[in-house]
């Protein structure tokens, strides 16, 4: 490894988005344009796991056009992991071996594109690198959809989701309300979130469309007889209403709304499903005709109907992160700072690793209306923007043209290792 | 009534669509380019009971921008009903109470926006004003997502649901193919079709794609080693499968696998869901990591994804509606007749509804593989044009623009009538 040429490595964690890729593509072309200092972007193939087990990507021989079309792209094109490295006292030989892959192949710059455990490994690495005297620079690229890491106002694959269910409850309470006269009543949809409402906040964005809408959030403990009573008064109001339920809504105990009770044919808890739980109270207490949905994966995969904001910002922290890394930053991670609600304006900004790590950022109390079930104006100010503009991938035959990289191996110089 | 100066009336019958507002835009629009022959739209609020209880609305009152807007407005604009006449043996009354509306609106066109049941009811009722001497056309507006109507090409509505579920599996399907390594292994989305597997058959369309996809259809019995065997086959393969199940998948006793032994807490059969049923089969038999997704009413809704080809023949059977109406035909439908497969050609033809009614159209078996797992060559030639073509909606603020009308009553003149 000379200092004029280092190799970068790019490795996607975690539950992946709809513009993960769009960072992917930033950081790829930004490197390209720097072909002094940068050498070759080399992906993890399953994110981490790509780098212990030296099974690493080559996007060199990737062409421009495979590279931008990353853009339009959801999910992980290099692939993904659920692989979390354990404490460096537990698991240092992961670190090491880490490290050890780096050296063989020359890679002085570090990406790493996840959300808070993931920010919390870059942290880790950072400082190995520096006390086994390794050079590196190790950027932490944001994503999640679940919005919830601090230091950044919003987190690149929220916005989409945002819009995604916002445009959904629109339309599905369209729906309802053309048929609440002789049919269904009540629609209840599940949307993602195990610990922040942010995703069912989005939801709530409708409520300016004329639509009543009930949200369920994981920040506030399950009433089911207040609940009920809300339900009730909005269908005589309205003569519908629609309910949008984090998968992470719980009673008072901690207890899941979706495993309450229900068993599958041999007595086991029926995995997921807070939607049809919902549903099935409402119809028993006040015997509504409903019709529920569970988006699950559709949510965060639908590039389709991406925010235009959040793929802007989705490519711009990917590109900072290579220009922080030639900057010679280390244990950073750029940012989404917003200067103004509106028109909304935003620049990137940096935080230091250190401060992110294993902090989850919930909803605060003054987004959610105070009986629980709504958000507030402050809400609808911070999460408009964030859904603003379409980004249409070209179609062809009616479908979105979406990229699948050749992802060539590139040929291993170790002996193999074992993660875990 | 004068001959010259004849009212209309349209209604909207049953499930609603994301396009069959374009077909209300259609009858609309062109009875208004006549306005020496027809007066006024009386639209039925909530489908047919609209004109049983003589509530009307007044088309008249709405500019010509909002009913431009319906082309792009989900769901009923004038909302919809399930309500079905019974035999005019058996409430002979209805019907007559139907005509005596008509008579005094001085109605003589009745457009009837619908599937098969409306076809039904749009024919007695043609019927009925020859038997009782009160000259009236008749015409059947086809629509239905379940794209099961006999002597059409395809309905409008499903060209849009086709186009929601192909998008939405390939997504969905690159999400899991990205978090096959470490995580979810198989995905199960389950989408509508209660007797027929039309929408089902459009998620096979992303097999173009190179996506390991499993179909589960109405008109195929399940078999759960078989199908278990295939699961495990394309995830050995593939490292992942999707599969997309359809609500009216069923054992060979005719038993659904929504049914399957899911009770809750108070021992009641779990309504919906074959989604999880197959998904719980999977991890239990092979011990696969899942997701599952249920699209219901967000299929059937999602405007901002309509198919081009499919508002354009929503529109025109709408259009043509009235024209026949203009020149005299009665218990007719305008069809969706295909004249070449690629480059996809078209044109308006008619059916007598004499023949439509109460005739369901199953996927053939020419267009099911012969496992039964996917679609064949001659499915994909019949469904890729029905996806073709995207025709997105403004947006403002993120969100779709969709029209939500003043729907002003008509003052009644008749005294008032319960229906059933």
């Amino acid at each position: 490894m000379t200092a004029s040429k280092t190799n970068a490595f790019y490795a996607q964690s975690g539950g992946v988005t709809s513009v993960i890729n769009a960072s992917a593509c930033g950081v790829i072309e930004t490197a390209r344009r720097h072909p002094g200092r940068i050498g070759t972007v080399y992906a993890g193939r399953n994110g981490i796991l790509g780098a212990l087990t030296e099974d690493l990507i080559d996007t060199a021989a990737e062409p421009a056009e495979a590279i931008a079309a990353l853009r339009f792209t959801p999910a992980g094109a290099f692939g993904s992991c659920r692989y979390k490295l354990k404490s460096l006292e537990k698991n240092r030989r992961e670190y090491e071996r880490l490290i050890e892959v780096f050296r063989a192949h020359g890679i002085g710059y570090f990406f790493y594109n996840g959300g808070g455990d993931s920010a919390d490994t870059c942290f880790k690495i950072s400082q190995l690198s520096e006390s086994m005297g390794y050079p590196l620079s190790a950027i932490h690229v944001p994503k999640t959809i679940d919005n919830d890491l601090p230091l950044t106002d919003c987190c690149p694959g929220f916005g989409s989701v945002a819009k995604y269910i916002a445009v959904s409850t629109l339309e599905a309470s369209f729906d309802v309300r053309s048929m609440a006269a002789t049919s269904t009543k009540v629609f209840v949809l599940e949307v993602m979130g195990r610990h922040a409402g942010w995703i069912a906040a989005a939801g709530g964005l409708v409520a300016d469309h004329g639509i009543p809408v009930v949200l369920l959030f994981p920040e506030i403990d399950f009433d089911r007889e207040r609940f009920l009573a809300r339900v009730d008064a909005l269908v005589k109001a309205h003569g519908y209403c629609t309910v949008v339920v984090s998968e992470g809504c719980h009673h008072p105990d901690g207890s899941f709304l979706a495993e309450q009770g229900v068993r599958d044919a041999f007595g086991h808890a029926q995995l997921g499903g807070a939607a049809p739980v919902v549903a099935q109270m409402v119809k028993e207490a006040l015997g509504h005709k409903f019709h529920w949905a569970v988006a699950d994966y559709l949510q965060r995969a639908a590039r389709h109907i991406a925010s235009r904001t959040d793929v802007e910002q989705a490519y711009a922290v990917g590109r900072r992160a290579v220009e922080l890394a030639l900057d010679g930053e280390n244990a950073v991670m750029p940012t989404i700072e917003r200067t103004a609600d509106a028109p909304y304006a935003w620049r990137i900004g940096t935080a230091p690793l250190a401060q992110v790590a294993n902090t989850e950022r919930k909803m605060p109390r003054d987004f959610i209306t105070e009986d629980g079930y709504g958000i507030t104006e402050a809400a609808r100010r911070y999460l408009r923007p964030l859904i603003e503009g379409e980004d249409y991938p070209a179609y062809q035959g009616g479908l979105p043209v979406y990229a699948t990289l050749r992802n060539t191996p590139v040929p291993r110089r170790l002996a193999e290792f074992t993660p875990g």
